[in-house]
């Protein structure tokens, strides 16, 4: 029997809050779960800094990951037997549901921007690379690495599978919904999973909803646009992610200044070089990061140590809120208060911008876009979601931006000059 | 105002899944929190290795202290202006229910055994010495610590106050048990927590049960004892804390001998002297620990390097039922056997127990003993609750202990002598 | 001690599975819940013909109407020491709470529609007239039960206390939701009800919302939104009360008529007079209804003999979407071919149209008026809610209205003139 | 196609707050749910009078019978393709699981034993009568409605058939220990079905469970053991039966002493007789008997009508603990003054008994025995469960029984005669 058709002696199962029950039944899935590389996403936290606001987000890539399989294997269990799917996709779109986040670093964002990284060019290069994950996707044969990370990457040709893992209403966001909701304990992300994926149809080119199950979807993007303004935005948790970035901003600008550490910063070298190889980025994970955060506590710049102590200690920045349009004088007159008390505005005096665009009609061309949803009536028609709810075209295509200036509070109580003071408050109320 | 009846302005929430919210009106409730000995505990999680079992339990020690803190906190609001409390004791009971674990290492169980450490003198040196938390207790007065100090020692004169800490039935295995089950998914550990609120009596010495209230009782009775033996001793995790014992052991070993460590291991050496100073303590977080296992994954030693990489990679030993009074003799030949494999058996053929006492009547001078739990009748007499409830009564003063040998089924896989293979895996059953 | 200040000597507790336990402090309260009036509403299902289509949904009125008390009695509780709230009103509120739905009969809306009846016409009788609950009442004293009748007619002077149980966002949704989302199953109904109390403020002349609770009431009234389309208005349901209402008219007409009954139709009558004493409302419940029912089903009369058979055994009616602009041809056509074929379209052919307003910003004079819902900034200052969230916006002031016309499939079927019966068929597209 | 196997169009679901959904495919299935003998059980609660204690638990035989129906499909869907297992049998077994409880009556417990009537029976000529049920199970084939019958009564060939409708650990009582814990909104019937369903194993004569899910039978069973005692056998609840008991013995009392009915009993004469026809008994539902309730409210014997009132309005009995081996003098004495002061003492003065045996091993010849919970060891062997798990051990055969004695607490506060009224008190503790 071909390695891909292989079964388990029995099924294993994971206990899972979120869906009861993990099921593994497929050896390859089974082995790739015990991949290195796999297992590496137990130490990196699905919602970054987040764990800082709602004490509960401690939960890791590997959960979630589990989780968008397992999503994927209960539709792909509703789909047997239906006209447009071939079960000979089975294996790739478990494989690819699995995988689709292997390639996550630490505080994927921070890390990004700053040292400019992607990590779907990590995910790409685990699953072509040198690896465990590559060695067992091989013993499908050759070719099975290439397309897993076709179907990852959306470029694969067919799209009913690339729609499974990436569209707007896909296996990986419906599961992060329901687990950071759980972990969290909001309720805002609950929504009727069971009831989605009993009136999921697959059709040539895409996954669609049954018109009847058009309400069950309209709560999803409800949970999706409140969870996003209520956990994923917050901003005590953009606060620790302003500190993050500029934690690292830092000790890059330390390392190309010549800066001796008193701890050499042998894991972030590469990082600071923006030549990372594959073997340097999988070593990162936050127990390196939290190693070095503690170490650079103790560093003798200032700037770097006390951010270091504020991230470790969760003594956030303050914030207010900001309107670029009307309020650049402000910040520019802030700017010149900061400098002159001393205290470096290039990393004391943040304007963070988040925005969210909850649910999208297709917009060829447009970075980032994901499918839009239809809904398949009776008559075997499509019908794009936000022209049947009233609902979802109100939020549908509507970018809203939300700017926060961060500042410290703290080191602002304690200026000597109480004139300086009296000015820096006023413009930031407090 | 004195510090101890400060309020804030406002009342501070935390959303918490287990409790919903937890709430925080005091100043020096708010202070604590926000001292870094309290925030370290975000990097301890609070069930050690049970995550490589369960991916759920990835919670900390940060979240249980807060919950245990919160049940403390309804409590009180239920025993106000009841006979026997004394108002006077509240804030006491709020900051030790809060500081009761903040003692508590990485992986305490393996580490406290193998450096000989306790973390309930490290608890006591957080709260006694020149710490953060300290200097807040000291606000209070100058005799403040040492009341909390005493309190979570189980020394303080007022029992009934040492009893919400610490009983069979006190606010730190309320929380626990939920919390564990909540994090894990197992159902197990669920009990009515607001009806045994509702039936708690302050009495002199203790806090007592309605008798109305026992059926509740032995529904967290038996949640306890399912936990225990569905998640606290499940051997998948036993597996991984055996390794995780014997990675330090190896190093501690190692140290000794003198070998030149690739990375020396700047934090542990204090710990391999077991001479441990609270600034070195206060250091270790998971963080600390994954970081050395990483490195030590390269060292040249065979045995360091390869349990390092089991642990992190979950590889873990494979387990067979073992009891010692028939099988003793099984033991010594694998022993032998191991040795010719050229395995060494101190560090792969390892024998652990696991032993709980799901609910004691009181037998004084035993270790670790914690009040009986008693029931308040309509007539104002006490009941020892094993002698009410059958099915308490069951499992009451039975200690059962469950021995089970670990090995490495992929290295005996690997071993060229036939013979000698084949003799282990009979031994072992596989 | 004054009646309305005498407090139980203990708390009584009732299980609920909405709100975990329902509090009983007061003795008037523990008194009205024992009046006979009261305990009848445990005979009157809260969601009328709602089990024939979600068959969880078979709670009564009584449920209800305690957690409309448990939930007035928190926001009570957080209320209390704030500015604008008098504690005098405390009484009169969890009192008006409990009571609000005391006049609901069974079936309300069918038999209101069908007899012209009022249910808070009723209310007002219960409370006012000659029963145990005004005997109760009566007890604060003698203007007490017409306090609590205009709180409840929305006409009481303190229109604070009004809003707690009428508003757009009053205990009394706020717990239909929340129950009737528990006992159908659906997850639609749930939102974050801790939060909301939690973030009401009482004003001078309503509740308002801390403007950082706005997302929670965002979630709330998509709740109600989808509560409405996905249980309330289920055509299933409709179907049921369709058939219900056709009863009662059938009846109504048949006694008009001089129709004799086998089982004359005693507890009727005064209906069918359209003059309805307080004693003969008081005994109508939906065991009366059955029982008649039950009864009716061998009349004479085919046609109220078979819709009670219908209604008894869920043989429902089907179906069609109906547009009244442009499908009235299409009535008239079915009108006559129903006469042909021998089924009377009074009774078989009928167009039912529900309609719901998610939210409404105040329009004075429109009857159903409820207050909006306003949010309370920082500064103090209103806002109304459909102004600050566009979700809302989107829905709100919207009045969406679902035409349906239902008939019965299986007599269609049974109909000999083949030429008609494809007539039929094709129009109703079966 | 023979009608057994024939499929629906489409999968109708049900939504279930219980199980989620419940699952039709099969005809059969679908044709027996819309019989009129079926959708009677929508108005027959499954807990009778426990609503008057936990007002949640107003659900109906309607919903416990799908649910019951839904266990066995899924149990049936993880033995497919195990030995041992026929799929022939899927049919009957879900067909049995649908129909096991369709000959309950409203209150059963109370009508069985005051009119000496048996559901079982009635199960057995709704099956094999002329029914509408049986109309649909002919369809089958002649025997089929006869091997259903058998199957619930327990006689079929099969055992392992027999014993997932009916042993100690059967789909009935896992549905209804959810079901009630879920409406009643009480924790302890919660247990991990779905881990017990997935260590299910079919053999030749029952259905065993794998060693491995020990601790879940465990827990399953522990939570039988609480619903009896905190629901089943609440006090509150015994004595709305004690109160209804009275009321049939009464009336069934007075229609033999030739007593003038106000309102004819039609309804119960052939209960009286004791000749109950299967046609009046299917018409007998709770609406019937409360509507002869409340009609009996105004009968002029003062017995009957007290009783009839106290039910309708709860207005319990009140009780004290009895233990008949050493209070039957006091009962004797209470009876005689019960006597002296007006107070009918065969309807005013009750001891009831409750007693319930939570776990048995296998005593062949004893009335209502199940079939003990087998252990399949990973060897292949059996062991009886209490003989493995210490806990159940504790409960194992062991009858635990509580008496109490019921009174009218406000009557004998109305006793003129102050001696006697104060030793009646004495006996009494009140």
């Amino acid at each position: 029997m071909s390695y891909m058709q292989q079964q388990l002696d029995e099924e294993k199962v994971f206990k899972d809050p979120v869906h009861r029950y993990i099921h593994v039944r497929d050896r390859i899935i089974w082995d790739l779960i015990g991949t290195k590389e796999f297992q590496r996403l137990r130490r990196v936290r699905q919602l970054g800094t987040t764990f800082l606001t709602f004490h509960g987000a401690e939960h890791s890539r590997f959960s979630h990951s589990l989780g968008v399989y397992e999503i994927v294997r209960r539709i792909v269990e509703i789909f047997q037997n239906r006209p447009h799917w071939d079960d000979e996709e089975r294996i790739l779109c478990l494989t690819a549901a699995l995988l689709h986040d292997v390639g996550h670093g630490p505080y994927s964002h921070s890390f990004e921007k700053v040292f400019r990284l992607d990590h779907e060019e990590f995910t790409r290069a685990i699953i072509l690379g040198d690896t465990e994950v590559n060695e067992v996707l091989k013993r499908v044969d050759d070719d099975f690495p290439q397309k897993v990370s076709e179907v990852i990457a959306k470029t694969y040709a067919n799209k009913l599978v690339v729609s499974m893992i990436s569209s707007q209403i896909d296996a990986d966001r419906m599961d992060y919904l329901l687990r950071d909701a759980y972990f969290t304990g909001v309720s805002y992300g609950q929504f009727d999973i069971e009831r989605i994926l009993r009136v999921m149809r697959p059709q040539e080119d895409q996954v669609v909803i049954k018109q009847s199950g058009m309400h069950a979807v309209e709560d999803y993007i409800m949970s999706r646009y409140q969870m996003y303004w209520q956990v994923y935005f917050h901003p005590v948790t953009r606060s620790a992610e302003v500190i993050l970035s500029k934690i690292l901003h830092r000790a890059k600008s330390l390392f190309e200044e010549g800066y001796t550490f008193k701890l050499e910063p042998v894991h972030f070298i590469s990082l600071f070089k923006e030549k990372v190889e594959l073997d340097d980025y999988i070593k990162l994970d936050e127990g390196i990061i939290q190693y070095y955060f503690q170490a650079w506590q103790e560093e003798d710049d200032p700037i770097l140590s006390d951010l270091c102590e504020r991230f470790l200690n969760r003594r956030l920045f303050k914030y207010m809120e900001f309107n670029p349009n009307v309020q650049m004088e402000d910040w520019h007159q802030l700017y010149t208060y900061f400098i002159k008390a001393g205290i470096d505005p290039d990393y004391y005096l943040i304007v963070d911008s988040s925005s969210d665009l909850p649910y999208d009609f297709y917009r060829p061309g447009e970075e980032e876009e994901r499918l839009p949803i239809h809904l398949l009536t009776k008559k075997g028609e499509y019908r794009e979601l936000s022209r049947e709810s009233t609902v979802v075209e109100a939020i549908s295509g509507k970018k809203r931006t939300d700017h926060k200036l961060y500042y410290p509070a703290d080191l602002i109580e304690q200026i000597d000059d109480q004139d300086l003071k009296r000015k820096i408050s006023e413009i930031l109320d407090i």
